[in-house]
């Protein structure tokens, strides 16, 4: 398994004329879950040390959009996923039903405020595309507001890239019948269920709107620079496998420069870690590495 | 170990003349790290649990206040302990040093925006109480400025406490030793050694008056409502241990009430979840929990 291997396999092609149904949701190639819950860990490790080295340069950012209709894992993959990254360099943003204040701006207002600074990595839970994809299945405006967004998407993620900003854009394929099941065990648990209402199934009946207005923002929004990868998610472990794999790829490519230190380290070894200097402490160092 | 534990050993009782001397930062009680481990885990799925619920029921909140000097391990609390919260309900304020827009408003400004709403978790990575740390410490701003901000401070958190938000304020307690070991790791490492200046080590010469400073706001800022504990955390693991029960403990007490799905739950399963309805997906339904 090569590191380029996910980036290419779920990478739609830009240009190509990708339907949702070609990628069957349940998809696992050849893993196991096992193998992939330890590769998992491997790349947690990995991305945390990556993350670790874009904060430290502090030049570029990574912006990571995760969409996915309703139960599709995308809470999942924050925690799972991202969680690897340290907190402190890492922003969520979540994308909820718009405020009033915020519907009273152009709908990338918003977004231009989450945006990641030099060093971060921000997460879009949601993101400016449900601006074409429930809005659009709705008609919560009229199409010709709609469809100029597209272009109006690709030139503001265009401006993000030319400052320095890396895009990732994963939608999260599950199937109908995965969705019921999730669904279900919602309705099994009682810290879940209460937010249950009708709407969510009767949404269910526009499913294939949806996948429409999916493959158009993948007609319309897709670059090699602003990439969508559809993911297969209904095995929770191989989306979480894929996902890891496409971001530490990506990352490793973006060749981070870590500064120089400011300060001469043998001459800080030599002032403050000398035995003399450290006294007692130094007979112990070197033997704990996490306590 | 009973739940309470924690809660009752690191708490300074409210009035009392606590000394940081007193409590001894490689403390480990009867523990040992493997069972510790396991019991971390634990509790991170129950906090998960909770935190589900406090956002259910979207009445409350609770705001983690995190402290300690350099090294202590702030970040580490928030990945290991505060990563099994659902980022969805859960808000990170790294509070640092404060820009020039911040500077023009009084202290409280910047805090103000970062409180949690009402269902949420807020954790502050740093927070107001460096404004009577090292302000004070570094003389940044007049004694008559900073002498102010502990009743400031008070009926700042009163008013959060007032309308529903719950805190718990932590200070890592390391060893000076500790922290130079911490120091002497960051050395051999290449993703973190840029950052290190000469400053980090000068600082270590303020250790008393810092805990000075600290023992100030135990004794000025700290009640049973709002009240500071003092994890012993040169050992990790112990500390990650400590803070999770002090968290989870807090919120099993907070009683959490999620509110009764607005749906009829039985008639939801009859109509959309039956062997009918669902088709093939019920015959694999139930066999799978996290797949």
């Amino acid at each position: 398994m090569t590191r380029k291997h996910f980036v290419k396999e779920f990478h739609i092609a830009p240009g190509s004329d990708f339907r949702l149904r070609e990628l069957d949701p349940g998809y696992k190639g050849k893993y196991r879950k096992h193998e992939a819950l330890h590769k998992i860990e491997d790349l947690r490790i990995k991305m945390g040390d990556l993350q670790q080295r874009l904060f430290a340069e502090r030049k570029r950012s990574l912006l990571i959009v995760l969409q996915g209709l309703d139960a599709a894992g995308k809470d999942g993959v924050i925690k799972h996923v991202i969680g690897s990254m340290n907190p402190d360099g890492c922003h969520i943003a979540n994308f909820k039903e718009p405020t009033p204040q915020e519907l009273a701006h152009d709908f990338l207002w918003r977004v231009e405020a989450q945006t990641p600074a030099r060093g971060e990595v921000a997460i879009f839970n949601r993101s400016h595309y449900e601006d074409v994809l429930i809005v659009r299945v709705h008609n919560l405006v009229p199409k010709s507001v709609w469809s100029k967004r597209y272009d109006q998407i690709n030139d503001f993620e265009d401006r993000l890239i030319q400052n320095g900003t890396h895009i990732l854009k994963f939608f999260l394929h599950i199937s109908k019948e995965e969705q019921l099941r999730r669904f279900e065990q919602r309705l099994d648990d009682p810290g879940r269920r209460w937010k249950i209402s009708d709407a969510d199934y009767k949404e269910r009946e526009r499913w294939d709107d949806y996948l429409r207005a999916y493959e158009d923002v993948f007609a319309r929004c897709n670059s090699n620079e602003a990439p969508w990868f559809v993911i297969p998610a209904d095995h929770k472990w191989f989306r979480d496998l894929a996902i890891s794999e496409i971001i530490v790829s990506t990352m490793v490519e973006m060749k981070f420069q870590v500064p120089q230190p400011t300060v001469d380290i043998a001459e800080i070894r030599r002032k403050y870690h000398s035995a003399a200097a450290e006294g007692k402490s130094h007979r112990r160092s070197g033997k704990r590495r996490r306590t």
